[in-house]
């Protein structure tokens, strides 16, 4: 379980004064990035330690209120499943006390081939332990 | 049935020399765009002529391999599916042969109250056609 | 003089690794946004209070080292130059004790003319004391 | 000289509804690179036959008119300035008849050093001709 906050600037809306809706996954992207480097973990690390990336296979989000300029967004990120070689975060948005949107990221576990391909691989339990 | 194509540009991509994903729902988002105004449409003629917008209630995607830098992004789009007061349009994204990405937005129809507000309202028939 | 902070998130950076310039303009206009909002203004404020908006005349940037993934990135703000009906906000930014870049945006005082259109006029001596 | 268009997109433009000015300058590296590509080049192929990357080090643009959504931006570009060590791109943007913007990005030359880092180096006669 994992929480963080962003500001919606004013770049971040469209003509009607409200986000324009594919920055909301930079927001989901960047809260699974932030929760990672709690973790003293990130992208890099996790090439580094695991010689692993985790590509995006499945992606999807649900919107019931706008989120505007100036509003806080608040998220509370945490893993809805974990499957053998991928794992899904749910995410839930939400600005004061009113749940704007939510959303998942589904993402795979994959090691880098020494071809510099990828490989899907089974999820570390380190890594699972450290998304607990 | 539409189709529009971009071209993947370096500061689309991340350090992993890919897209970096919440770009392919800024190219969505360009695809219906770009399909209403073959029709004549836009949001600003949907607001004139219908009194309406057409929010996003649903949106997803999934990834099946890597668009990168310097790439000829094909979007094809179709409604998937007509409901009384939703529709949702679905897209296929490709690289030459190769299909990298597909998915799906689903928006309401909601007319402009008098008050400026939203309410939900059935999609118009004229509507429909010209999306056929 | 203001001063605040962003993260440079793994969507900012292109595939050398280091931020993709144009997210530095993003955060001068978040950061000039950001002022306003502690004196009470906004760019809706702005309209509300003074009839007016600012909207951007002139902008550059100098870069002098990189700005990465994971790096706080410190902006520091401040008026370099009044006119009568224009001001230019000069800016640094900073990772640790690094500057990584300089940078200017120059805005006019423009007010809303009945029309809704815009028309230059003098900066109102209020808001210059509170961007003091 | 090189000349290229883009469409303005919904996502472009902020809630004055015209075009947040950081996405200018996404569309001046895109012009640079779009140039590149019709001379065979890009920034992978500098990297490969020159061993040369070119870091941005100081830009600039000056709005004089807005571009709207849906609007077509033109935008030419020509080399300004050759320097021993860098070069200046000029860029004149508009929307029909009408010039809404100009720019500059002074870029430098720089070779990849053994140990991975950049050396500032004279920019290559061959290179200088390709942009011609």
């Amino acid at each position: 379980m994992f929480e963080t906050a962003f500001t919606i600037e004013w770049g971040d809306c469209d003509e009607a004064g409200i986000v324009f809706y594919p920055n909301y996954f930079y927001w989901l992207d960047c809260t699974y990035q932030r929760w990672l480097r709690t973790r003293r973990l990130s992208q890099r690390e996790l090439k580094r330690r695991f010689n692993s990336v985790t590509p995006l296979v499945n992606v999807g989000a649900q919107f019931t209120g706008p989120g505007r300029y100036d509003d806080e967004l608040v998220i509370r990120a945490e893993v809805g499943e974990w499957q053998e070689r991928r794992f899904r975060i749910d995410y839930k948005l939400s600005v004061g006390n009113i749940q704007v949107a939510s959303g998942f990221e589904q993402r795979a576990w994959a090691t880098v081939t020494e071809a510099g391909g990828l490989r899907g691989a089974s999820v570390p339990t380190e890594f699972r332990e450290l998304l607990k």
